[in-house]
C-alpha cells in the first residue's frame, strides 16, 4: 500500500520511517528536493498546490495525507475525484483547522471551552472586537499562521492600530489574551472503525512562538479528564481517521482551547522512544485501515526541539539515553532542524537528565520544568 | 556523513531506518532495485563484487559497511585503495567470518570454547577427520553457508560417502556433533575509541536451519560472564568497530562457540524495541565513530520471525503491543520476510504473551520456550 503525503518535511520524514516496518510504501510532494522526507522515499516536485502533481500523488497512493496543515482541501477533492483514493484525515477538519474562526466556533459548538474571539475583516470591526472584548488581545490571520507567525499582542489602543497596518491586509480574528499558567496538548488518534488510542497529557514549552520542549505525562488527573473528553468530542464530530492534536491554555485549573492540528504534531514526538506505539506509527494505522497500537507509557519522557543550530552530533549522543532525531535539513535561525527525546523511570529522574540536556545543548526557554 | 552499505538486505534497510534519524545518509550496492533498502535510499545496482560499483561506493561514502557477510574482502580492499573512506566492521573480522576454519582457529587461539574440527579437502582427510573426531559429526562447507545451507549431520559412515558426495567440491570442515541444550548468542558494538556496549544474552530457537525465535535477556548469570567474556576477546583481537555477533551452543551448563557474525544480526533484532540503543543504531554510531549509545533494556523481549509467507498485517498488529518489521520482500518458502516483538514487564508476562501470538501466527517451532 502506497500512501501519499502532500509536504515532505520533518512530519513526513518520521511518517515514512515509522511505515516502513509496517510494509508500507510512500510517495511524496513538496516543492524541493532538498527537503527531509526526500531523502527516504520518492518525492514529486511541485508546488503542494500543484494540480497536476497532486492528481499523480492520488493515482499513484492509496491513501493521501498530508504533513503540513495548509494543504489544499479544494485541490485534494479535485485530484481525488473519480478515484479510489482516500484522504485522513478527512479534509473538513483539514478546512477547519485552517481557519481560526471555524476553529473556535467548532470548540464553542462542542462545547470545548476557548478564548472569547471575534472575527475582523475591517479596521472597524477590529475596534468592535477590542471594546467587547477587551484589551490586552491578540490580533491574529485567520489563515496559515504557524510558531507564532501572523499574530500580534495588542496591550492598547495605539497598539491596535499598529496591528492592523501589519496584518490588516487579510481576514483577521481578535481574541482576548489569556494569560495563561501552562500549555498542554492532548493527542489520539481515531481508526476508520471508530476505536480510539489516546496518549496522556503533554505540557509544552514555547518561546518566541515556537515549541521548546515537551514533557509527558503532565500528571494532573483533572486536565487529563478534560482534554480526553475535549479530543473525543472532536475526533467524534469528524469521524475523524489519524492522529489529531489540540493545543489548550491552562488557566485557574481550566483548560481553554487554542488551536487544533490535524495531523501529528511536535508536542507527539516523545512517543517514538516514550510509549509502546508512536503518534506517527498510529496515525498511519488509522489511514491504512489497520487496528490502532497501543498507547501504553514506556517511562516519562521529555523531549527537546532543536532550533536554528544543531549541536554537535557527539554531543548530544554522548548524553546516555538521550535519543537524536535529526531531519536532515540546512540550518537557518529559527528554523526546527531536530529534536531529542529521554525517557526516564521516574519524573524526578526525568527533569534532572533534562536540566543537565538542556545545559550541554545550550537550549534557551523561556521558562523550564 | 554517507554510509556505504553493501547488501541492501533486510539489515541494511533496518540500518537505514535506526541511521537517518541520526542524519546519515546511505548509499546501498545490491543485484537487485527491488531489494529491501533500495525503497527507503538511492541504490547502486550490481554484482556486490563488482569493481567498479564497489569502488563507485567507495568514492560516495565516508564509511563502508557491510549487511552480508559474503561481502567480498579483497573486492572492499581494492575499493577504498587510496581514498579516505573507511571500512567497518574491519576486513579482517569480515575474512574470519567468511571461512569456518579460520574462525575455528580463532576461538582456539583466543581460548574461545568451540566444537573440535578439521579442515577437509580430500575424501582421505574426511575419513582421517571422522575417525579422529568421531561420529555423527557435522561436514560443512568452509564458505558460503548461512541458515543451514551447506551443510550435512554424518551419522555413519555410510552418511560420510553421500555428504562428500553432495558437498565435497569445494574446501570443507568436519566439526563434531554438539547434542547442545540450548543456543544462546552474544551481542555487543564496539567504538573506534575502543569503548563497547554489550547486550544482555540471548536465546535462539532453530528450525531448519533457520531462526525463528529469540528470546532476551536469557537470565543465567554463569554463562552470560562467559559470554561477554568471549564476545569482549574476539572484540579487542579484531580492534573491532561496529557489531559483533558470536553463537554458542550451551551444553553441560557450558558455552561452546558455534560461528561469529561481523555484522547486525537476526538475534539482535529485539533490541529495536526491547533495549535504550537498538543494534542497528550502535553498529552505525561505532562505524561513524559516534558515542556508543545505552544497552539498558525496557522489559524482557521475544522476536518472531515472519518466513516463508506474511501473516496479515491486521493479525499481527491486532496484538496489542506487539511490533511488526516486515522487510519488504516477495514470500518465498524458507525466506525470512519480516519479524514482530513483543517486550513485557517480566518474563512470565512475556512467555504468556509470546505463546499467544506464535498460536496466532501459526509460526512453526522445533521448541518453544
Amino acid at each position: 500500500m502506497t500512501i501519499g503525503i502532500v509536504g515532505a518535511g520533518q512530519l513526513g520524514r518520521m511518517l515514512a520511517l515509522a511505515g516502513y516496518p509496517l510494509g508500507l510504501d510512500f510517495l511524496f510532494l513538496d516543492r524541493s528536493a532538498a527537503a527531509p522526507a526526500a531523502a527516504l522515499a520518492p518525492i514529486l516536485i511541485g508546488d503542494l498546490a500543484d494540480p497536476a502533481q497532486l492528481r499523480k500523488l492520488a493515482r499513484r497512493s492509496q491513501v493521501i495525507s498530508f504533513d503540513w496543515e495548509n494543504a489544499s482541501v479544494e485541490g485534494l477533492r479535485a485530484a481525488t475525484r473519480g478515484l479510489p483514493t482516500r484522504i485522513a484525515p478527512p479534509l473538513r477538519a483539514l478546512a477547519t483547522g485552517q481557519d481560526r474562526v471555524a476553529e473556535k466556533r467548532l470548540f464553542e459548538r462542542l462545547g470545548v471551552p476557548t478564548t472569547r474571539f471575534a472575527a475582523v475583516n475591517s479596521r472597524a470591526e477590529l475596534e468592535r472586537a477590542a471594546a467587547r472584548i477587551g484589551l490586552p488581545g491578540v490580533l491574529k490571520t485567520r489563515r496559515l499562521g504557524y510558531d507564532g507567525k501572523g499574530q500580534r499582542v495588542v496591550r492598547d489602543r495605539a497598539a491596535l492600530a499598529a496591528a492592523w497596518r501589519a496584518l490588516g491586509s487579510v481576514a483577521l480574528i481578535y481574541e482576548e489574551f489569556v494569560p495563561f499558567e501552562a500549555e498542554v496538548s492532548a493527542l489520539g488518534a481515531r481508526a476508520r472503525d471508530g476505536s480510539e488510542a489516546l496518549y496522556p497529557l503533554t505540557r509544552n514549552w514555547h518561546a518566541d512562538g515556537i515549541l521548546r520542549l515537551s514533557v509527558a505525562p503532565w500528571e494532573d488527573r483533572a486536565l487529563e479528564r478534560q482534554a480526553r473528553a475535549h479530543l473525543r468530542a472532536v475526533l467524534r464530530e469528524f469521524r475523524y481517521v489519524g492522529v489529531l492534536a489540540i493545543e489548550f491554555f491552562v488557566r485557574d485549573g481550566r483548560l481553554i482551547a487554542n488551536e487544533l492540528a490535524p495531523r501529528v504534531h511536535n508536542s507527539g514526538h516523545w512517543t517514538i522512544e516514550g510509549a509502546s506505539t508512536s503518534q506517527f506509527e498510529n496515525h498511519l494505522r488509522a489511514i491504512a485501515g489497520l487496528p490502532l497500537g497501543s498507547t501504553a507509557l514506556l517511562g516519562h519522557s521529555a523531549m527537546v526541539n532543536l532550533i536554528g543550530r544543531m549541536p554537535a552530533r557527539a554531543v548530544v549522543l554522548g548524553e546516555q539515553g538521550v535519543h537524536l532525531h535529526d531531519y536532515g535539513k540546512q540550518a537557518r535561525a529559527g528554523r526546527k532542524l531536530g529534536h531529542c527525546t529521554l525517557v526516564a523511570r521516574s519524573a524526578a529522574e526525568r527533569n534532572r537528565r533534562l536540566l543537565r540536556v538542556l545545559g550541554r545543548l545550550e537550549v534557551a526557554l523561556a521558562s523550564a520544568p
